[in-house]
């Protein structure tokens, strides 16, 4: 955590100074704003907390309910989201609370006994390391709290408006505020009242029955039929061994549950499950009575038994496997020719089951996707057509999630004999644990995603992929920190400067490459406005090869080393060295001669270059963040 | 963290429930408190987040400053303050924003250029693993904000009352309320008015010129004449290469520096060395401009530079070693003739220098200590006898205190020469890191703390000192945890059961002491009031040999998982498995045969005995918890 530097910060240091639109903030909804988020779920606070670190911009978050979401919904947490939490500076303080998965447990009928359940298996989670954040169990609401805190405490200062819902919205062809957005009151003492704002952009984070989606002509495409279970967070007493552990339990002839240990050691939520729901059913599964979910659950759980003492949120959860084709307002042939002016995320794009736990997750990273591309645009950092990659990137993962979440319906829904062998479940489980991980996630090459010609320079950091983090120990005060870590949610592009052999001082090209970052009039750090500081755009951190002991400070070249802020301060975060119990080189197959990892402020790998390739990174540039500057807000 | 056992907690379950006296807490000072602490320093402030989890006692604070400290002051934390902070549920989020030390760096005259100076070594920070804890610097006013917030969210929902001074108390022989307390307004409009307040116990936490040590008559003895150092919190530019790393800086003739690189990253504390102070000076030193501080720090450095930019905070900071022979309002021929009913804590009866960063720690654990036992008295769960345990504890820590710091000062003003070896004054500091760490602290056997008799069944749980953690696997949700990290500040005796060899559900002592623990009259159990949980004054904990697979829930003793709260939920947090990959009962030398380790509610190990010594226990907790009820509130 960096703090101090532009004086002395008394109190908490998560709060960040105030700038711009956060210093004279409106209480009340302005007309005009330049982003408007729709709904207050995981996609739009995500999204708030991104476009809250651009305070030149006017963002405001219209949500239907008159305040915070206080129970229920999503609850699973998978590691890119907690990987996402630590950039926006709340993961220590999260999985402090949450439940944390560290085995799943599979549980099916005893075959001599088939009316009774057995332990089948026990999976670590992650046992392949995919990550070093854990895989967290906890209530959406806490989620919100924390992207809330972290909007309010960012240089924006912003706060959801609560009590407005989307009605509808129309996009002009031209004009600075193009989207005319009708909204109106839904509670308080103007309730039913209509009020009308214009913005440059709307992002539609409202959920499976999306307004802004209707409004903008996508549909939902998939599944004919829903799928529902009755989920229950209860407070209950049970012998069943493994009630503190997540556990898929499937019962000879009673079906089955999911069953997720909660944060605070002593809830619970099961899903249920009810089965397909036939097109006919209007509704009526939604009247499932607890005691039907109660009793259900004692029939699968059997010889086990549950009694619930209180029950602390239940739902009939109905959903089905649904897509929309295009994630924007922009007709699929029109691509490239019109700016896409509405966006749509989350639920209101994507719908599946519960099984996988995703819901929350990939919502979350389709906020923060298109956030920092809007707030690029809107700084004037970036070309418009950033905006065309959010539907063309978030569409093919929706889809991914999709067919991955159907083949483990599927298999969690299939009697054992059906899958052959008892472990199958597990073994597809811990098989394909990088996916529910949230870290499959592969981009195509585009505008912000290089190609694979120089991924060999650094084969541990596959380009387009999440950067993967890795021990190194910072420089300064020889703290053995996670390089990864470091980046933090603030809209900024980041290059890794992996040093070649010689020494710190000695003729290098991570010298030459310091040279040119901070000299050459092609560097894309001469983009940045003369009265930034010279890192506000472009964070250059540099790893050298010897250990911290080996590298001289004095000796790094300044460009690793900028004054920042009204002082001067040299910021020493900048400047790490392979810590040799753990070498980050050998780690993430890096080269020694030198290589840049160039990283995006989402904190995928965009691409990767042979330090001497100045003129490809400066032309990787031009195109996306500079060249020339863009008009902005 | 536990919580939703009670009911839904939808905000931030670090928010405790409301309980006795913190549902209506009157916001003004009543004139009638069961304690009143004087002061909200460290000392203050611990014991007021402690007794804030006695909800049945009226506890306030009153500070003469209009709100909350700022800026300055100590910044200094050992490794037993962050594990304090732990039990006070602040542990993670304080290293979050904190500096922390992992090396210390020595620097003095190059023999060659004897006005240049050179680093003469590196020493890790804890080399021998004295804590799982780190070593932080981060500024007293955020210790403070935390144990606040602590204090807030507890059952009591405690708040300083700030702008009241205190003047003098009297203690009469009898009456409820036998201490009358004179305060004066300090600021505000009521302001210079004084104030009577009487209370049963006054805990005077009011710093080194602490008026609470006047009026019981204690003097501080000790040295004549006062150390001084010119202290800066600033923003600066300097080519000292170690200008982020914790050092000791002796110069060929212009003094010493201690030099503390602060939270955040930019800013850092300078101690420079202003030499003794002579007895004549009245005040003269602390007329030293920050010039001259940064003119004197330039000499020291040379042949580095150093511009400051900003200064946050300065002081110039004299203080000398001085000791008060006891610490409460009893005259040594009358201990155990009389309750104390007045205490003083900090630096109110102890001061020393700032050089070996111990002045915030040690007030913290005086605080703690006194904090616990008052609340039991109070609570009528202990004789008022646990009183006097306070001062004899806590004294001798502060002498040995003092004779470290002397020894440390005396060893970092000494000439390089003088020392004979370059390196002394960096094995010094690796040798004795367990007393700054704060972890030498070992009390005598007392009241409540047991004799060595069976010391060896558990070597590395030394009696007296406090309990060291060790990884161990919990049993319900197969989470990797450190044992220690469960132990709340709840004013709770914890029983660590360490079980023998056979498997849970055989014949076992383990079982036994179940047996005897749930259903004996004379198991301390029996003196937990009947509306209470049964887990609500002694916590009972058990720590199997096999690992986590290998122990059935199912066949652990009810004992063990004991059922609380209003849904009479399981507490499934106090069973555990040895870790095979780090095995405690190895780890801390646990006779396999099966040990009880009864743990204080501060931490420190009380008694160590056969699971077999019943009589024993019930022996030991009868004089100090049992037995009979006390009266109480
Ligand atoms: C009732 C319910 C129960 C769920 N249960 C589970 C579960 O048990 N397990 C699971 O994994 N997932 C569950 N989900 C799904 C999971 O919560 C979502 O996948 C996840 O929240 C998606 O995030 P989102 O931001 O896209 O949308 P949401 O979290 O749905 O957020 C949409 C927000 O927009 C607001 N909104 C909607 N329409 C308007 C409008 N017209 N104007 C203004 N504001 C509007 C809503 O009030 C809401 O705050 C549940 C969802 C719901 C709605
Ligand atoms: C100005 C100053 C600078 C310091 N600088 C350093 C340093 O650089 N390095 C270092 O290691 N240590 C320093 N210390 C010492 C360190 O802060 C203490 O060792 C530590 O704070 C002791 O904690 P405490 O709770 O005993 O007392 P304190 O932290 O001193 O707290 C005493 C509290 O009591 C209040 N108080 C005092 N008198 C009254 C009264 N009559 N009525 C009501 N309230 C009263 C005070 O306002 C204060 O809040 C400094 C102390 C002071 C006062």
């Amino acid at each position: 955590m960096q703090f101090h530097h532009h004086g002395y910060v008394s109190g908490d240091p998560r709060v960040q100074p105030i700038a711009g639109t956060g210093v004279d903030r409106p209480d009340e909804l302005p007309d005009e704003v330049d982003v408007l988020i729709v709904g207050s779920g995981p996609a739009g606070m995500v999204a708030a907390a991104q476009l809250a670190q651009f305070p030149n911009i006017v963002t405001r978050v219209v949500e239907r309910r008159p305040g915070r979401l206080e129970v229920g919904q999503a609850d699973g947490i998978q590691a890119r989201s907690v990987e996402t939490f630590q950039a926006f500076g709340f993961a220590g303080r999260i999985t402090e609370e949450a439940y944390r998965i560290t085995e799943m447990c599979f549980w099916a009928p005893d075959p001599d006994n088939p009316e009774n359940i057995i332990r089948t298996s026990r999976a670590p989670d992650d046992a392949t390391g995919v990550s070093e954040f854990p895989h967290l169990i906890v209530n959406q609401a806490r989620v919100l709290d924390y992207f809330a805190e972290a909007a309010r405490n960012a240089p924006a200062r912003l706060e959801p408006d609560y009590g407005y819902e989307f009605v509808t919205c129309e996009v002009a062809d031209e004009g600075q505020y193009p989207v005319t957005v009708t909204l109106r009151h839904s509670t308080g003492p103007e309730e039913g009242q209509v009020r009308i704002v214009r913005a440059k952009y709307v992002v539609g984070c409202d959920g499976a029955r999306s307004r802004v989606r209707e409004s903008i002509g996508r549909e939902l495409v998939g599944d004919q039929a829903n799928h529902a279970w009755g989920v229950m967070d209860v407070l209950a007493e049970s012998d069943f061994p493994d009630i503190r552990t997540k556990c898929a339990i499937q019962s000879h002839d009673g079906g089955s549950i999911l069953h997720i240990p909660r944060e605070g050691n002593h809830l619970f939520r099961m899903y249920v499950d009810l089965g397909e729901v036939s097109e006919g059913d209007h509704g009526k599964i939604r009247e499932t009575t607890q005691d039907e979910v109660e009793a259900r659950a004692n029939r699968i759980l059997h010889p086990y038994t549950l009694t619930v003492k209180h029950v602390c949120w239940r739902s009939v959860y109905e959903v089905g496997h649904r897509l929309a084709d295009r994630f924007d307002d922009v007709p699929a042939e029109l691509v490239g020719t019109r700016t896409p002016r509405v966006f749509i995320t989350g639920d209101a794009c994507h719908t599946h089951s519960a099984k996988a736990g995703q819901g929350m997750n990939v919502s979350i990273q389709d906020g923060w996707n298109i956030a920092w591309k809007l707030g690029h645009v809107l700084d004037g950092r970036a070309p418009e057509s950033l905006l065309d990659t959010y539907s063309a990137e978030r569409q093919v993962i929706a889809q991914n999630l999709i067919d991955f979440d159907r083949e483990w319906s599927r298999m969690m829904a299939a009697k054992p004999d059906e899958l052959g062998d008892s472990n199958a479940l597990a073994d597809f489980y811990v098989k394909t644990a990088e996916f529910p991980a949230g870290l499959m996630t592969q981009y195509e090459p585009s505008l912000i995603t290089g190609d694979a010609m120089y991924q060999e320079l650094a084969t541990g950091f596959p380009i387009g992929k999440r950067f993967k983090s890795h021990p190194v120990t910072r420089l300064c005060d020889a703290n053995p920190v996670h390089l990864g870590h470091h980046h933090r949610a603030d809209g900024r592009w980041r290059m890794y400067v992996f040093a070649d052999r010689p020494q710190a001082g000695q003729p290098s090209k991570v010298w030459d490459f310091a040279e040119w970052i901070t000299s050459s009039p092609q560097s894309p750090l001469a983009y940045t406005p003369e009265d930034a500081d010279i890192d506000a755009w472009f964070d250059v951190k540099v790893v050298y090869q010897q250990d911290h002991v080996g590298v001289e400070i004095n000796a790094v070249p300044r460009a690793y080393l900028p004054q920042v802020g009204p002082y001067a301060c040299v910021d020493y975060e900048k400047v790490y060295a392979a810590d040799p119990a753990d070498d980050i080189f050998d780690g993430r197959g890096i080269d020694r001669d030198g290589v840049l990892v160039v990283v995006r402020p989402d904190h995928y790998v965009a691409t990767i270059l042979p330090l001497e390739a100045t003129d490809e990174l400066a032309t990787f540039f031009e195109s996306v963040a500079g060249g020339e500057r863009y008009p902005g807000v």
